[in-house]
């Protein structure tokens, strides 16, 4: 439990455009090895979506956007491939953001292929702004603990919480990193670990189990994690595990941060209630790395997001602006042109 | 998530006395292999218990007055064989107190036998009474989580809080078992999901991370753990994650009740704070079966056991009677002879 270095670099690009091919980092074979899948078709974007290659609310939608460009350079039906992009997962909301905005523009692979790049240069450029603003709401010489991966893996490029987490380790205000493990899949332990060390910035790996005993013990003063979709009223889900940590914050009077661009808000889903919480597979939690934990025969529930409560959340992080303690009103005062 | 049958039975014996050693079946290889240990001195059941093949509060204190046992008939140094027992593990009080009830016991191998084997005997008889004090409490219908594993596997037999579920589900007073996962050393992935199988109780597994969505789903009623140290005013030590659940619990409306026989309830210990709680190797969240999870060089914080404030348990159901609320009058109560 080092301090961590005070100069955060950023190099990860986990989504990338070549110019006829789309080329991913496979997340699942992180931190062992990086290694690259290139998708050429829109249905090989669907399926790097679905078995979760990319993962990541923001980069999943900037990945389907360059699925679009794929299917207009193939000459593939895109009504359908838009259909296909858009059923790869459930939960995150900026999938279908994306593909709602590359369906406004004139379905010829140019005007398609600049809305993408203007998609994910407008991601990064979000991450940035919002790695600002909520680096300045953490005091000086505080430790924040965060939750799956929200990183340069998980957006454009910075990430979401992990860019508040950059900016703050930055600007000195941040001086201890933990990062639960993330259970099944493990984005704590295997990608947000791995991104964070390669920036220098030291950080601790704990239990998902042992955040209530981290906060008791006075060593965080923040929890800070991404969204992958926010209700009108601020209602927010995220990965499995993100509401049980609100909970435990309040209960130890630990602040509690949602940092996730606009194009995360769903105004037209009024509360947390009515999102989509995508199940996956009960071997996720049955095995581990190809090798069977429980006994054969065993059965599991393995839902991956959960809702967080408006009530729970004392600021959420837009490149908008912040939201304080966020209800519909305050909500929907973001989306109002100053 | 099918009905749990009704008629539990229980053969598991994770600790065994064989008339001139000690039989331990190794709770690392399960649920994969059913192997035995067999100890022929008090340094090979340290070991044993120091390196997690036997565990389980219960468990490693009988197997502790084994060990005692061992060392008697070896003709070791007696007093040097007890605190290197007492020294195998820190957190669980029931190591501490077989051993000085050996202590009081005179130094013979044949009056150390008789003892080691009444405080088995009395372990598991206090299991089973526990088990229909606790069933008692929990109302027809209902659904039940439990954290790391409190069966046969930790104790004599039956179990303190799988004890209580074994007789909820013969009574027919618990439909659902929910059964976390625990990691880092997934107790109740590898060890409660398989001894459930083996009584044919159906339960289903869930990340560590799911349980606030799972009690906010309306499934589960009771949370029902075991223990590890009590204090005299019924803070509560026990496997990391569980002051999370009591926490999420309260928030939920969700009961909590904890299990546990008199002898971890350490009358001198006045509050939690002062429990002392393991550190173990950060290892066991970095790797997982030998295969490294996170970058080579990634920090972690492996504290195993939590306290949860006694202000956040509804019951504490002992052999000697059902504390509910517990604080240091009532728990005084409990060790006043009738």
């Amino acid at each position: 439990m080092t301090h961590p270095a005070a100069a955060p670099h950023d190099s990860v690009r986990a989504v990338e455009w070549r110019g006829d091919h789309l080329c991913l980092l496979d997340q699942r074979r992180l931190p062992h090895e990086e290694a690259f899948i290139e998708c050429r078709d829109s249905d090989e974007v669907a399926r790097a979506i679905a078995d979760l290659a990319v993962r990541g609310a923001p980069a999943i939608g900037i990945a389907a956007a360059w699925g679009m460009v794929l299917a207009a350079r193939n000459g593939e039906d895109l009504a359908a491939a838009s259909a296909r992009l858009r059923g790869a997962r459930p939960t995150a909301v900026n999938l279908m953001w994306a593909l709602d905005r590359m369906r406004g523009v004139a379905a010829d692979a140019a005007a398609l292929e600049r809305e993408a790049q203007a998609i994910q240069d407008e991601d990064l450029a979000a991450n940035r702004r919002m790695g600002e603003l909520g680096a300045a709401l953490i005091g000086p010489g505080s430790g924040v603990l965060t939750h799956c991966n929200t990183g340069s893996l998980a957006t454009a490029g910075y990430g979401t919480a992990l860019g508040v987490i950059r900016a703050g380790v930055s600007a000195g205000r941040i001086t201890r990193v933990f990062a639960g493990e993330t259970r099944p899949w493990l984005q704590g332990a295997r990608l947000t670990m791995w991104e964070l060390q390669r920036d220098a910035i030291a950080a601790t790996l704990v239990a998902d189990s042992a955040a209530a005993h981290l906060m008791r013990s006075g060593a965080v003063q923040w929890v800070v994690v991404g969204a992958d979709r926010i209700a009108a009223n601020g209602d927010t889900a995220n990965k499995i595990g993100t509401s049980q940590l609100a909970i435990v914050a309040r209960h130890y009077g630990v602040r509690f941060m949602v940092v996730a661009p606009a194009s995360t808000i769903d105004m037209a889903m009024p509360a947390g209630d009515g999102i989509e919480i995508e199940l996956r597979a009960a071997d996720e939690l049955l095995a581990f790395g190809g090798q069977r934990t429980a006994v054969a025969g065993a059965e599991a529930w393995n839902p991956v997001f959960d809702v967080t409560p408006a009530t729970l959340i004392d600021a959420l992080v837009t490149e908008r602006g912040v939201v304080e303690r966020p209800d519909t009103g305050r909500m929907a005062a973001l989306f109002v042109a100053p």
